[in-house]
């Protein structure tokens, strides 16, 4: 063991170190204002000019960050935030917490982590300790991020700084589970760096679970997400099943839900949306291929996934055709186009996929989200509309793809003369609505 | 509602009435032994005199009924047990609990219920409450079942008697959850046939759940353990790929288990065994192939579910090369051959498969489980050997098949060559030990 790892750690332990959060968004924002509100000097870094000026002005963007403790934390001089990356060489902790999309052809696009491993290794002091967040595939914190961030400080690992592995678990909107109290998993390259890391994330989390190595980190959040994959993509099979032999599904779910053991409920949607299910998996089956791998679960669920929005159309399709109408020149109003009930976030959102496909087919689309004023789908742009008597009257189909607590769910049904109801929002039975 | 219906409902309230329960295996005999212990009077049917004469003489052979509660049934003279299914129409209540295997090519092979329903029909009286049991494809009650006993009996449904399924629930070993804990689930085809079947079951199970229809109860069954199945076929698959990583993924699933919310744990072994797990799906598939559906994800579970103990005898293989051994001449000592660990049931259980093929590859098996004295394999016959000092000194190769809490880990790691542990069942780490 160093010097300079005793003196690093115990830097750590008295509160004498600055924090460095590369990533101001849903998981960078509230992990940063975690620390500073334990009076940790934090630094948030983002290429967005708007996200640092918002910070620094105390004005929230992120649904799960509480306003008052964003203000008290700008205000005590706790956090700032910046767009000057030369100012991680003041930082002893930096934190990467940028996106890790999938390209169009559903490979992984490293672009953000490479981004961010050179401007740290381009700027990092020596005594740093850095942790990537982001879902990415098992050994990209060893095999990808590692000879970059070498390379470009000319620096090595466990001797001159060290390098770890901790996922984020943010479920936006989640109101029992945050930064704080949801448990925490690390695993690092060096033992030093494990024990570094502990101390430094012991400021904004309650819990630290180590593991042995950061590939098993990287894994575990790639099973958590491949879990909820593959269950939501058999529930939507098994709905789709249900439709045919007329069994209602929600009505399984909360029977099955009785079990006391061994079993936990899913439910089906048009669709699976959001930043991490639909993508998280293919990450692990991008490296699976390097070890002649076929992750045959990852693959099925994928399919189901993949074809549910166009499945959602054709429930559209057969509910105006009891009304011998088509979706060409039919006016069909979505209700909720955010991935998940009450939240502002409609990226892989599912009812995009259906709006796109049923413009195509000729249908007049309107759409109404509470949280999201205007939408993009692959060929069209819309603004949402007024939730009113009038675009319910006049709509020929309302289908609900979102179930927001907002909705007035009696006046969608009063006012509408067919309802697509894709996520169970409507109680009790009526001719006019048909349901997923 | 019928002057019938109303005399029935009394006489079950005020406990006047005779409980049949059709089959006295692992789900029967619990349920009977549920019904006498609130005194209600009941019979147990069953082709094997076997059985019958160790219920009537007390001997119990059912490791989740409890020996002092069956004694106490039998003496009371609330529980009586006979081969003479003529009894059947002294019962108000018959509940039918035969199996629901799979035929050689995983079809159903419903000749037992087929059984049932005709010695039923033949026997009944008006005014008999039926309800099945076994797992078995949604439809099966009102469109297999209610025509034979219909036709049998010459009455009718819903004037004469009344149908529901009731899925049971039972988990061999549970010490957590029995037969009078677990809520239990019924459809009914009537509304009378319902509130007749709560009343009745009611004596046995603390929490009754009614659902709309007997196919929604049938489907219920098949969801909760489709559910298993997919989790457990996806978490071998991650094994065999972290396998290839050289990652743990015991220590992956242990970390994962740290989040709070939207995770549970399922583990790797060899296969999937039972009468449940490995059955249910398949007979879904089964009739969701008449509505010309493709079940992709149960379709991929048995994929991986087939070829698991193949891998398996791969494992052992792998094991024996590092030594220079082949199967083929090894001596191969198997601990547990039980489907999960401490019952005393090994249908369908991995380790005869893989017994079957290390046996063909020319290995010279042996094996030991304090639950199981013999095995047949499809070609081979063994006898438990014990388990000593000298047979694992004289193994090339002990496999761990099973994790029975009566296995003493340090005695069989400090004895043994080699160990190939399939169950996570040896802390630590030993050069000697692989590990699934």
């Amino acid at each position: 063991m160093s010097e300079l790892y005793h003196e690093i750690l115990t830097r750590i332990r008295n509160n004498q170190f600055l924090v460095g959060v590369v990533g101001l968004g849903y998981v960078g924002l509230p992990l940063a204002v975690s620390f500073s509100n334990k009076k940790v000097s934090t630094i948030g870094f983002d290429k967005s000019i708007e996200k640092c000026t918002k910070v620094n002005s105390k004005i929230n963007y992120i649904g799960d960050v509480n306003d008052e403790e964003l203000i008290k934390a700008v205000n005590g001089r706790y956090l700032e935030a910046t767009t000057d990356f030369c100012r991680l060489k003041d930082c002893d902790a930096i934190i990467i917490c940028v996106p890790t999309p999938l390209d169009k052809f559903r490979k992984p696009n490293m672009e953000f982590i490479e981004a961010a491993c050179i401007e740290i290794g381009q700027n990092m002091k020596v005594g740093t300790f850095i942790s990537l967040e982001s879902t990415t595939y098992p050994t990209t914190t060893e095999e990808f991020m590692l000879p970059i961030i070498e390379k470009e400080s000319g620096l090595i690992e466990g001797r001159d700084f060290w390098l770890a592995f901790s996922p984020e678990r943010v479920d936006p909107g989640n109101k029992q589970y945050g930064t704080r109290n949801t448990p925490k998993v690390i695993g690092a390259i060096s033992k030093e760096g494990l024990e570094i890391g502990k101390s430094i994330y012991e400021y904004a989390v309650d819990t630290i679970h180590t593991v042995s190595s950061p590939k098993v980190a990287e894994m575990v959040k790639i099973l958590e997400n491949t879990y909820r994959l593959i269950n939501i993509s058999l529930i939507n099979e098994l709905a789709l099943l249900c439709g045919k032999m007329e069994i209602n599904i929600w009505e399984v779910i909360d029977a099955a839900k009785t079990k006391p053991y061994g079993f936990q409920a899913f439910y089906p949607g048009p669709g699976i949306g959001g930043h991490c299910i639909p993508l998280d998996p293919f990450y692990l089956e991008h490296i699976a291929k390097k070890f002649n791998f076929d992750l045959s679960m990852i693959n099925t669920a994928g399919h189901i996934d993949m074809m549910m929005p166009h499945r959602m159309s054709i429930k559209i399709s057969t509910a105006l055709n009891k009304h011998k109408k088509s979706i060409n020149g039919s006016k069909i109003l979505f209700l909720g186009v955010a991935y998940k009930p009450n939240i502002d976030d409609e990226r892989e959102s599912p009812a995009l996929k259906i709006i796109e496909e049923v413009a195509n087919k000729g249908g007049i689309v309107n759409y109404h989200d509470p949280f999201i004023s205007k939408i993009k789908t692959n060929s069209y742009s819309f603004k949402s509309v007024e939730l009113s008597r009038e675009i319910l009257n006049s709509s020929d189909c309302v289908v609900i793809t979102t179930n927001h607590d907002a909705f007035n769910i009696d006046f969608i049904v009063d006012n509408s003369m067919l309802i697509v109801d894709l996520r169970n929002t409507v109680k009790g039975v009526y001719d006019k609505v048909y349901k997923l």
